[in-house]
């Protein structure tokens, strides 16, 4: 944590010994309310638009619960700055500066939420000097909210997280995403990186559709490890604060630090099982979030 | 359904227009008491013996569930006959004759259970003619139930369950799982197919390590295809009858009817939709349950 008072003049920064707790609070309050919409949302029929690719999908609910989280923040803390999904997608820049930052994933899961299918997430991430200060990610369908403060742990409504301590690979249960590429470059490697884990044994490899959830069930100890190409800084965001709070270690997928600009990413209980995973995978070429 | 009176000498067949009655009532009652005590069971430790393969995982709660299940159902109803998957492990005979027959899977998603990834179930599924009559599937750690009964519909909890109408491969969300063997030959063929429909442009895959719930998720429209080879008929049984009653498709993988005990299947919301996987997809060859 920072020393007391130094943020004493920014927004939502308390003056006290818990800088950002109102940041905090009204994440979850956000979270919260982005996940009713998005509950009600998931009974009716929807609008959907394509992106990057056809696998790459936006609905309306996304623009509406983006909107309504950036415009109470911006009221509430007129000088932060703001990295959203469907802001970048329209053209806003994605550079993560030393000033109060929001990331925030309105809808994690859009595919899924496109057929009803019940892992949906709301994710907002907070920065500070480029330094991940607390991550809200809210699982709509099951109404779990999970919470990680720098410093102060991970919690799933009001259980603590911990992550597995597994190092062996031949014990472990594997989370990944395909990513919006979908090229048969792409796909040869995506699914070569699945075989050279399944090859070394691995328990098992899942595929839930929510890069988000997938790294809170990392966080939560019902997974070993998480490994992904093509996701991206609103993704990652929240849950690496809920990772590490957890115990667990986020790091790149070359084996050096997380690179959270980077769109590639390994999450592991241990370091062992994340490095293991950095040797055998091969590299899914993806273009950086603040490249533009 | 059977004319009036028809098993009215039957154990369990209610003489009257409801035939089974009394044995559905007692399959859902035994599923929620078996989700109870594996929902508790995902809290502990676990002693996780391997069968088939290194990926292919029992537990001593696989155990307890399917002997508390088959103890009830045999004092209730002794003349009935008994498919499950622990017994069949153990060497029991895996045979579908005409007698009413009761078909358990104490714990779909035994590898999720070990690892406490939250999606378990437990499957049991009824047959009398070799016709499936009823299926019930219990979501254990989100207490949802799955019922389907011949002629009167699917149900999640009190929800309708409907299928998704979708034809169209390129807006489709499929869903399949792993299976037990992990020679290189068959994970060549499983990682292929999925291949297969990510270029035909499949907005996704999902693999949720349990068959059983995956089903019901595409009998809940979630998903509007599922296929699978090397899952058994315990899997396959409740969901097959809660898949139909939601108006979906439930054939074999070469095209042709379901044979419970064939090892593979294809289920979907549309006829098209079943027969583009099944043109689609190659064959991986797993030996049938009753070869023995």
């Amino acid at each position: 944590m920072k020393p007391r008072g130094e943020e004493g003049e920014e927004e939502g920064a308390a003056g006290g010994g818990d800088p950002w707790k109102e940041c905090a609070e009204v994440a979850v309050q956000l979270a919260l309310r982005a996940g009713q919409i998005i509950r009600k949302a998931l009974t009716e029929e929807k609008q959907v638009s394509t992106k990057t690719s056809a696998a790459d999908l936006v609905t309306e609910t996304d623009h509406f619960v983006e909107n309504l989280i950036i415009s109470v923040l911006k009221e509430k803390f007129p000088s932060h700055r703001f990295i959203a999904e469907e802001s970048t997608a329209a053209g806003s820049k994605c550079v993560l500066t030393d000033s109060p930052t929001w990331i925030i994933d309105p809808v994690d899961g859009t595919c899924n939420f496109v057929h009803r299918f019940p892992t949906v997430a709301v994710s907002i991430g907070f920065a500070v000097n480029k330094e991940l200060e607390f991550g809200v990610i809210y699982h709509c369908t099951e109404e779990r909210l999970y919470t990680g403060r720098r410093g102060q742990g991970a919690f799933c409504n009001d259980k603590r997280l911990q992550v597995s301590k597994e190092t062996d690979i031949s014990k472990a249960l594997i989370l990944t995403e395909i990513g919006p590429k979908r090229d048969p470059a792409t796909l040869k490697l995506f699914l070569g990186n699945i075989e050279r884990l399944l090859k070394a044994q691995a328990h098992g490899v899942r595929v839930i559709g929510s890069s988000t959830l997938a790294l809170c069930h990392l966080a939560s100890g019902a997974a070993d490890a998480y490994y992904q190409f093509g996701l991206h800084c609103w993704d990652l965001a929240a849950a690496t604060v809920i990772i590490r709070e957890a115990g667990g270690t986020v790091i790149d997928t070359s084996g050096g630090p997380l690179d959270l600009m980077s769109c590639r990413v390994i999450a592991a209980g241990t370091r062992e099982m994340a490095m293991f995973i950095a040797q055998e995978i091969q590299t899914i070429h993806y273009r950086r979030d603040d490249e533009n």
